[in-house]
């Protein structure tokens, strides 16, 4: 994604959908109109997969984070263009979840096609590294599931070993989710280019 | 694999290579030449795996264990053209390691292909469900491994959540081991022809 140098400023023009400078720490439930549970994706890309979640549950409050601010742009656009009241975005690294949210607030993790740093020596930045792992566990309400999907075969092989050693439960794992995909199934941006080129898709959904 | 009504005697005639009667039920042991580490495996299926394992490890003891008397026989005419003093086979159903085997005395378990019982009223059959898995752990030293290779998706899935649920913890997963296929890596039967079909071959090592 290149850079945009008038990135900044645009989602600034858009404080009522994205929280650039992290105005809403400690108290995101101000963000929304409704009070209802709050799902969040961590990573949203180009934001397919978020918005079209937000237009199908109106009865659940959404928050993309994104780190990117050229990324985020696009999904500013979308969300813009679906004029959701359940649908907010904030421009947050994955590092500071505990400090955004307040413990046992979130009701569901979702986290797509997340970078797969493949080299040993960055498996920390992974996104199911047990660093992150402990911040889930932290701001989840109790059992609630973290879902995770990727065409990557090292990302996924290293999130089942570090979901079992963190001792999370399995509730349910598909190593091939577009051979028999299921209705409710939202293709994001990665997994259709990446399935074409005949990629599998592994996903799990795990609670703590 | 079509029966043979000569399967039970010829069995019997090769007494130095296959146990037809639960003759070393509770000493196992004493089966073997040399003392040595005992390593399983399963459901032999036509013994290409564990004669080739026995033929390139001669400090391990191995023990084939088969069902099918009809299957045995392959097994049996493989080792008896070897002649290996480690590779030994037993005429046993699963359901009955508890009985055959000592508390502790099985230092490695393979498992490999396994019937994978894909209706879910038959569950309680596949070789990683729990119930086989407490009679795993029973058996086996302490820190032992389980290894098991399967191409069938539905049956590697089951197996990871019924392996994390056990609360076993996972070693090493591998979801395409014939991408970067390790030298170590012994083809079994089904292997050759479900890889040639494009099966991914999927495989975990997991302790308990």
């Amino acid at each position: 994604m290149r850079n945009k140098p008038w990135a900044f400023d645009y989602l600034k023009s858009n404080a009522h959908l994205v929280d650039v400078e992290e105005n809403y720490k400690g108290r995101i439930k101000e963000f929304f109109p409704k009070e209802q549970d709050l799902h969040i994706e961590i990573g949203t890309g180009m934001g397919t997969f978020i918005t079209s979640l937000a237009a199908r549950n109106p009865n659940i409050n959404y928050l993309g984070i994104e780190i990117d601010k050229n990324v985020m742009i696009r999904v500013v656009e979308k969300a813009e263009a679906l004029k959701l009241d359940n649908l907010r975005l904030v421009l947050l690294d994955a590092n500071h979840l505990n400090d955004y949210f307040q413990v046992s607030e979130v009701d569901k993790i979702y986290l797509n096609f997340s970078d797969p740093w493949p080299k040993n020596r960055h498996a920390k930045r992974r996104l199911t590294h047990s660093t992150f792992l402990t911040s889930y566990k932290s701001i989840l309400r109790e059992d609630a599931i973290v879902e995770f999907k990727t065409d990557n075969r090292g990302l996924f092989e290293f999130s089942l070993m570090s979901m079992n050693e963190f001792g999370m439960t399995f509730q349910n794992i598909n190593l091939d989710v577009h051979a028999e995909e299921p209705e409710e199934n939202i293709r994001t941006e990665y997994e259709e280019k990446f399935s074409s080129q005949g990629h599998k898709i592994y996903w799990i959904q795990a609670s703590f």
